[in-house]
């Protein structure tokens, strides 16, 4: 947990700084607002008992609430940002859970054209950089770029979707493997399949490949989708030069991303290096699912951080590097020798009182306490018995140092509060 | 939720100056896990639908999840706060939902006598106090003493917690109406319920009240169950008085708490005053919970705060106190006049990099820009337009003050901090 608090903490950060609401939603959604936004994933949706009332499933993502939220309420404008558990009815593999946090950003509204998609991936990058756990990239692509492809590789409309499922598994899959499902479950011809392959696998500095892309006789001019997609990334690629996080983003003509309701910029951020691979990640813009919910169409764009990814990052460089976490922040345990619990409370409260870290027992075995101090790594004992009683006096013990003093029982809160100051924290 | 922030913030702080360990724990327990606990109020248990796997049904409270999580895992002593969603399928009255935060402190384990009980009532007045929501008194009692009353007044054993639930009501009913009720529904005879009608009037002061419980002949004394509750309070109430917390205090022996699994001490705070009544927080000692789910009987304290109660307090004090809070701290609203995305990310990254609270606004029409800033209560901003792309300045307006000055270029961060740290926070 102290893990998780030091990383929420740098995320929140991050969000206010520029300039996000948080928003709290239930964890229950009536059923028809999750049903048909989850294409084959919505058997993973957990439902509640019908035990009269209305029915109601327990939410999959983040998005879907939030832009039902936005529609539920008439908003044309909202930045907010949200951190909180999801529900997966899956088998989940190791170190994924049917219960599990997600963080998100979105805005939604209609701004100058490409500012939110610049800022969301801006924050992509600010969270990822400032948690500070390991190299990585941002694949990103548009989903009117990869539509017109497809269009001019000759695949028909209403597979555009389903196509791009199969593309989506070019991170995980060969070509070969991909293109089987294409053209024997999905139907395309092995010429279509080749075409879209030989285009999949352009990736490269965003800047170059972009320019490549425009040069005079590409294909994709040809194409009104393509040429609009184009245009649009190349106000985005000149803001994330200007605002120095570009080095992050590679432009990747395979990234597909599963979900049916984007409709342009598409990103996903993976890590670099051996040991840690897969999406941390992940966004887009999606401008008419508020739509769905509503009267009116709100543009809108979202980022979703995989938190309980990065947890397990921050919890393994910790471990990496021998620093263990204190469960809890006690910097004094009150330590009474004998039967006396109300000379604890008197003590004790004082140092409460002073907003001091304390804790109490009350034992006449001093063996005892300093098996609890040690235990719980709580660098100060208050030590007093009835010899320290009759002098007046309590005993300060160091316990990381190992020594012993005897301070005069007024003096103790100023002491304690100067040892404090220089040891802990 | 910037006023929720707020509560969270203040009242983590108690539990951590208290050496408390955040828990986490599903939102989902195993239905049999709850079958059981709360009595009639088990009908209020949402259920989630049978899907195949087990059945689970969603959290009434964290007390028995904090229960179920210390015998599965095998502790002998454990120190815990949570804050979190409870849900309950309720038909709410203004001001309640069937999903609310609840926020709970609880010890288990074994440890000097009555020092967990008077940490969880110390507790209890640190939080409200701290919170600063208005006066309140803690009403307290004893389960054991309640106990051997009715054993007094002759009530037989198997009635005692039905006659509880009966007494519980005396907050909000008169004797005659729970006279009723115990003698027509609950069987008792007339003469039982008005001797258990002169015991429960008795409320006062604890360290008074307690003196003459224990008087010479006092009939409680003959009780050998009410004889261990008037030990413990002694012991107690000494804590609390040297705590100098017992002022808060009122022993009561009318309160009875309507939940089953209670041993001990048992206490509840009530706002004091006349338009804010009921109940803001309750706990007390359950001795034999956690061994219904294990092997081992572990003793237990715990409070549970009434948050969403704090909230709606908190709330209405800001109101009438004309206090707003700004839903976002955005410090620095950055204004292109024009359609320069680029330009406003390269000037607003490298305040996100200071780390200054800055969104920022690409738009031709400087009125615009203004609605913008007045409207989220954003102090400064940074005008760009072509005069001030010429001159290599910037113009930084204070909104408040609405004045403006120039600013070079390569200056601004300066002046942007020495003005937010006069200005801001």
């Amino acid at each position: 947990m102290a893990v998780r608090e030091k990383a929420f903490s740098i995320i929140v950060d991050v969000f206010k700084r520029h300039g996000a609401t948080a928003l709290d939603t239930p964890a229950f959604e009536m059923r028809e607002t999750l049903m048909g936004k989850y294409g084959e994933d919505s058997k993973l949706i957990y439902d509640l008992a019908d035990q009269g009332g209305d029915l109601c499933s327990l939410r999959y993502d983040l998005t879907v609430p939030f832009a039902r939220y936005v529609a539920m309420n008439g908003l044309t404008s909202f930045k907010r940002y949200q951190t909180a558990k999801v529900y997966r009815r899956d088998n989940p593999s190791k170190g994924q859970y049917r219960e599990f946090y997600q963080c998100d950003f979105d805005i939604a509204g209609q701004f100058e054209k490409m500012g939110p998609d610049f800022e969301a991936i801006k924050i992509l990058t600010e969270l990822l950089d400032e948690l500070d756990i390991g190299d990585y990239e941002v694949k990103l692509n548009h989903r009117k770029l990869l539509d017109g492809m497809l269009a001019l590789c000759g695949v028909p409309q209403e597979k555009f979707r389903t196509i791009c499922s199969s593309i989506d598994k070019l991170d995980k899959q060969t070509f070969e493997q991909v293109k089987k499902e294409m053209v024997e479950e999905k139907g395309l011809t092995d010429e279509t399949a080749d075409k879209i392959g030989t285009f999949v696998k352009q990736r490269g500095s965003p800047v170059e490949l972009l320019a490549k892309l425009k040069e005079e006789g590409s294909e994709f001019l040809t194409n009104s989708e393509a040429a609009i997609a184009l245009n649009e990334l190349d106000i985005l690629f000149k803001a994330l030069a200007k605002s120095e996080c570009i080095h992050r983003v590679v432009f990747d003509l395979s990234l597909a991303r599963g979900l049916d309701y984007y409709t342009g910029v598409i990103y996903e951020a993976v890590f670099k290096g051996s040991t840690q691979v897969g999406s941390i990640a992940a966004g887009g813009r999606y401008d008419n699912l508020i739509g769905m919910f509503g009267t009116k169409q709100v543009p809108a764009v979202g980022i979703s951080l995989g938190i309980e990814r990065v947890f397990a990052i921050m919890e393994q460089l910790q471990k990496d590097k021998n620093q263990e976490t204190r469960a809890t922040e006690t910097q004094v345990l009150v330590s009474i020798l004998g039967d006396d619990l109300s000379l604890a409370a008197e003590l004790v409260s004082e140092l409460w009182a002073a907003k001091i870290k304390a804790e109490f027992m009350v034992n006449k075995r001093v063996t005892k306490h300093i098996d609890r101090a040690r235990g719980s790594k709580i660098p100060y004992m208050v030590i007093v018995g009835d010899q320290e009683l009759s002098k007046g006096i309590v005993k300060l013990k160091d316990v990381v140092a190992a020594n012993d003093s005897e301070v005069p029982r007024s003096g103790l809160l100023e002491e304690l509060r100067k040892r404090l100051n220089n040891g802990s924290s």
